[in-house]
Formats: C-alpha cells, structure tokens, sequence
C-alpha cells in the first residue's frame, strides 16, 4: 500500500503519476489577480514607506486551495450537529474514496452538493461537519471509491481528482478550498480507524476532527505535516530541479517535509543541501498554501544561496541546475525555445518563480 | 490519559501545570544576541534598501530549540547504524518517559551522554539515529519513567524536565536543539507503536524515523503539528490573554493548531475570531520556533485587527484585552507597576511581542 505521508520530496503539482490523481501541466489558469486572501493581505513589518521602483510581490491568491470562506466554528463542533444536517440548505462535499464528486449546476459545477445526492452514493462511511459558508451547513462525506462510478453514470454529477479540478479551475476558488480541507480531513479519517498508541478501534467524534479511542482514552487529531518548499537563487540565477517522475520537462522548486527539531527556515537549508549540496544562507517566508495529498501545509520561501557547485542526489533529481532570470520567465509564460516549463500557477512553486522572476 | 495533542490552545511557555514538566517564567536569560540560526538570517523579499531610521527586527535567536547542528543524513538513514554506534565518541540523548537526563561536565552540564552511560538506565525502548555533529554520532534513546530516578541518584546525572532546561538555559543552545528533536522523535514513538491504519503492531525502522506496519505495510511518518501563534495589534495597541492555567499575572500571544485546508494565515485570522470576536487583516510571518510539547512547530505572525470591540471565548480564555506598547515594555522588562509578566525570552510569543513594542 501507499505510505501514509511520503517522505520523497514532492513539489506541488508533480505528483503526476500517482493513481488516480490526474494530470498536471500545459493548463494554466488566467492570471486574473484579486484582492483579500493569503498573502495578498500581508505587509513587511515594521511597516516601511513604499520605495521608488518597489516592485510588489504578486498575489498568492491564485494558488490553489488558499481560498477557505467556512466559519469553522472549532469550540462547538458538537453542537447542533443535527440541527444542521436538518438545514433546508444543508450541502455536502463528497469523497469516493480520494475522488470528489461535483454536480454540474448548468453550465457551472458545484463541489457543494444537496445532502440527499448522497442516496445514490452506496456505503456512507465518515461524515464531518465542515463549518458554515453564508450560514449554510456543509458537511464533508466519506464515501467508497466505487461510488464514483455511481455518480459518474448519471448525467447530474461528475467525478474528477483534486489535482485536476484545481488545475483546470473547474471550481471557484472559496469551493476549491473547502473540497481541498474535506479531502484531506477525510483521508485522514481512512487512514486512522485505529488507535496508534493501543490498537484498538477508534470512533469519530468532536464532529469528525478527532477521533477517540475507548480503550485507552487516547484522543487523536487531524493530521497536517507541514512541508518546506523554496526558490534558492544566487544573485541573476535560481536552483531548479526535476524528479524522474515528473512530466516531461518541466523543472520545479525543491521541498521537503519538515522533520521533528527543525525551523522552516533549517528545514529549507538542510533540504537544499542534501539533495544538491547547495548551502543556504537567509530564507525569507514568501506565502502558505493547504496541499491536500494527503494533507500537506506547503510553506514557501525564497532562500539565498552561498555556494555555486552543485552535487545531485541522484536517488531524488534526475537533474538539477541553475536557471537565469530570463530563462525562468520565458519558462513561466510557456516559450521556453527548449519547451521547458514549471508547475501550473496553482501551485506554490509557480508562485515562488513569479516572485522571484519578475522582481 | 492525556490526548495526544491537545487542541486547546496553547502559547508556548504556559502549559505549566502539565505534568513532569516544570515550571515557567520569572528566569530570564540574559539577553546575549548571536549570529546565525534563525530568523537572524532573513531579508526581505524583494531585497530593499535600509532606510533611514528603520528598526531591525529583533534576533530570534533566543528563542528555546531554535538551533540543532545536526548533519541529519536524512536520505541514508539505515547506512552504517552499526559503524555509527561503534564509534568511540558517539553520544546520546536519553529521554526518560519525558524527562531528559543531563550529564554534569565539571561546571557545565551537556545533554549528550556517552553511550556507556546508558547501561545503569533499565530497559531501553527506541533508538533514533539523529546524525551527526562535528563528525560524532549522536543517538536519541528512550527509556523508562522509571529510568530518571535511576540517573538521579547518582552524582553524575541530572534528570530535569526539557522547559525547565530552556528556561534556565542549562544546556547550550545547539545541545538543546537536539535535546528537543530527540524528545519530539521519542514521544512520537511511545505514542505510535501501533498501526492507525489496521491496528497492527509497527516496528521502528529507517533508523527512528519511521515506523512500519507488517500486516498492511503502511509506513509511518513522525508527526509535526503546525501551530500559528499571533501578536495582534491596532496601531500602538496590542491584543494579549490569559488562560486560567497560566502562571499569576501572565499575558501572552494568542496560539492555534492549524486545522486541514487551513493556510497560516487564515489560522491567524480564524484563531483570532474565534477567542476573541477581533478580526485580523494584514498577516505578516516573523519567525518559526521547535515546540517539543509534544511536538509543535510554532510558526510565530503579526496580524493587524480591523476591529476593537473584544468579545472573549470564557471557555478558553480567563482575560483579554488591548495593552499599550508601553505597558507591554515594562511587562517584558519585568517592570510592570501591577505585576503583570509576559512568557520568558525562550518563548516565541516574547519573542513577537519584543517584535512589536520595540518597534
């Protein structure tokens, strides 16, 4: 079986060969740039006057899955569980196994769906209440992963992977982030039915955010593994990389989970150092975003490199270099003479090189 | 029993009245500021000019668990275990239940112990490879409860709990940081023997940093829990409670994990709503902080509020309200005319409020 959360080093968007999860690349969102949000809203602190010739960082707010407008209500999960579900307007995420199913609302689709789309599902299995959105309950449901096919045989419903949703912007952004937070709490649930501290079974509770062991009394909660991923550069030129796996030429930014004891900031060094002996000297915070496979936090920084000579660990890279300005840009906008291109605007890495390309 | 992390929230330095984990505050370090490490390293993004009369955030250098000179030697953890353990001045960490035993080493004090001394410590459970610090192995081994009355009864050994040793900075900052990875790691294991996905028994593998189920061959990961911890202000005013656990007369930052599909940011905002009624605009990240408790990674902001008007969450806080940046001088300088205190210096929210009223 798959492993629980992998510890290759994964930049977003380039998962593109795992089962089920679709493909990525050569479909870019329309660089539309609209306000609130991730780091749109942020400001350096202490607060500078703006500089003749400041060039501002580009909004993060094309990022997919940044976008999240539930009021969670975290204190009071448990209550008025039932009054909720009892909503007129009550709505639900579904899940078939890792697969979300959307209902086509016209020419539009919705992540949202009326609980009783459900009936048609098959064997319901986790349930969570998610929070509310204009005062509307939405709930995240678990279903089997043959229960995509239910769906998909009907004219009203569609089911498509995560990836592929947020890539091709089949969903608005506040939708795309609330699917993003049932997918992930969700897989959660799948992979955590029994108590890792005594092995015996566990049962949801607190409204699907924790789930409880009766036998030892352990409480578990949702899952987040936080991930450092970076843009190095050393002056005119940045660090990219590629895995094997990746789709045929595109390069990325390196990343990799954050181990127990360390900094962010340590986590981007030491990464950058072991898979192409690049030492890092300052690394600056650049933005976050929910990466629900399984249940990641990417938190993207730009890191200064100290030294030139790369050493590629092979067994992660099949290639790794130095990329000028230019090069990067022509790569952002698709005209890359050699065809060389990055992750889709959805992803963190893509962001990374726009901040760093176009300063 | 205790849950496993708990989701109260909670900003670091105050969980004093946990068990076997000592007490904090009123012991501050002396102020000493140096190189490197942490947040001490970051620029600004993209590269500004210093401007006239500009204030330089304050190192966060200070701040407990920050720095670990660990080589890690992620990628190659299962080679050479054998040769390491053989190697003469290879040393471990040695975490008893919860609690690190310590060495007395003429005047000072080192939590890195010969190997040797493991032998009068009962049985041993894990042991983790952490890698390698000036070429010498070093190993993270956890023993009994039991084993601290063990070590305490010799005239060697000290056994005293890990905020202890921060706040009275008993170990050099580079020992401490590994100190707090090994006890993060080792909690990690005590609290994981067993599979979450079928409810198998795991063995340790990939030199501690994973556990493996047989039955299901589900890998497991050490678990990093992302907390967003937040210095809220309105102009000269800051926002700062108290729970009821926290120690007499002590204020300190609002703090929350971050939930599934949750950016830093919104965990910011949405913390902040929740226990307070104060909406945050503005979120500006500043420093990353190690919280072994049991194993946090505080990721320390300052967020601007659009609204005064505080309405606090009595199930969670027991007091909350705006302080003057004056007065948030004199409680960080221990001069506070009532008395009232801030968390010590090896806290991150010290470290954000030092941030903020000495700008």
């Amino acid at each position: 079986m798959a492993s629980e959360t992998s510890p290759a080093n994964l930049p977003p968007g380039y998962m593109v060969r795992a089962a089920g999860e679709g493909k990525l690349g050569g479909v870019a969102r329309p660089r539309v740039m609209t306000g609130g949000g991730n780091s749109a809203k942020q400001q350096p602190w202490p607060p500078r006057r703006p500089e003749k010739g400041a060039i501002v960082q580009p909004s993060s707010e094309r990022l997919g899955f940044v976008r999240n407008p539930l009021l969670r209500h975290s204190a009071e999960r448990d209550q008025d569980l039932e009054r909720h579900a009892a909503h007129p307007d009550a709505v639900t995420v579904a899940i078939a196994g890792d697969i979300p199913i959307l209902r086509k609302n016209g020419s539009a689709v919705t992540g949202l769906l009326p609980l009783a789309d459900l009936e048609r599902a098959g064997a319901r299995h986790e349930q969570a209440f998610l929070g509310t959105a204009a005062e509307r309950p939405v709930f995240g449901t678990l279903l089997e992963p043959a229960a995509a096919d239910l769906f998909k045989s009907g004219a009203e419903h569609l089911a498509i992977d995560l990836r592929s949703i947020a890539v091709q912007g089949l969903l608005p952004p506040d939708e795309l982030g609330i699917v993003a937070e049932a997918k992930a709490l969700l897989f959660w649930h799948s992979r955590h039915r029994f108590c890792a501290n005594c092995g015996a079974p566990t049962v949801l509770s607190c409204a699907g955010f924790r789930r409880d062991c009766a036998a030892c009394k352990t409480q578990h909660f949702p899952r987040t593994d936080p991930v450092a991923i970076m843009l190095v550069h050393r002056g005119e030129r940045c660090l990219l990389a590629r895995q094997a796996r990746f789709i045929a030429n595109s390069y990325s930014c390196l990343a990799g989970f954050i181990e127990p004891g360390e900094t962010i900031e340590d986590a981007v060094r030491r990464e950058t150092f072991e898979e192409t002996g690049i030492r890092v000297g300052a690394v600056r915070y650049m933005a976050s975003q929910p990466w629900p496979f399984p249940s990641s936090l990417m938190i993207g920084c730009i890191g200064e490199a100290l030294t030139e000579e790369i050493t590629l660990d092979r067994d992660e890279l099949e290639d790794g270099r130095w990329f000028a300005k230019d090069e990067v840009r022509r790569m952002l906008a698709r005209e890359h003479p050699e065809g060389l291109i990055t992750p889709p605007p959805m992803a963190i890495a893509n962001f990374l090189m726009r901040s760093w390309a176009e300063a």
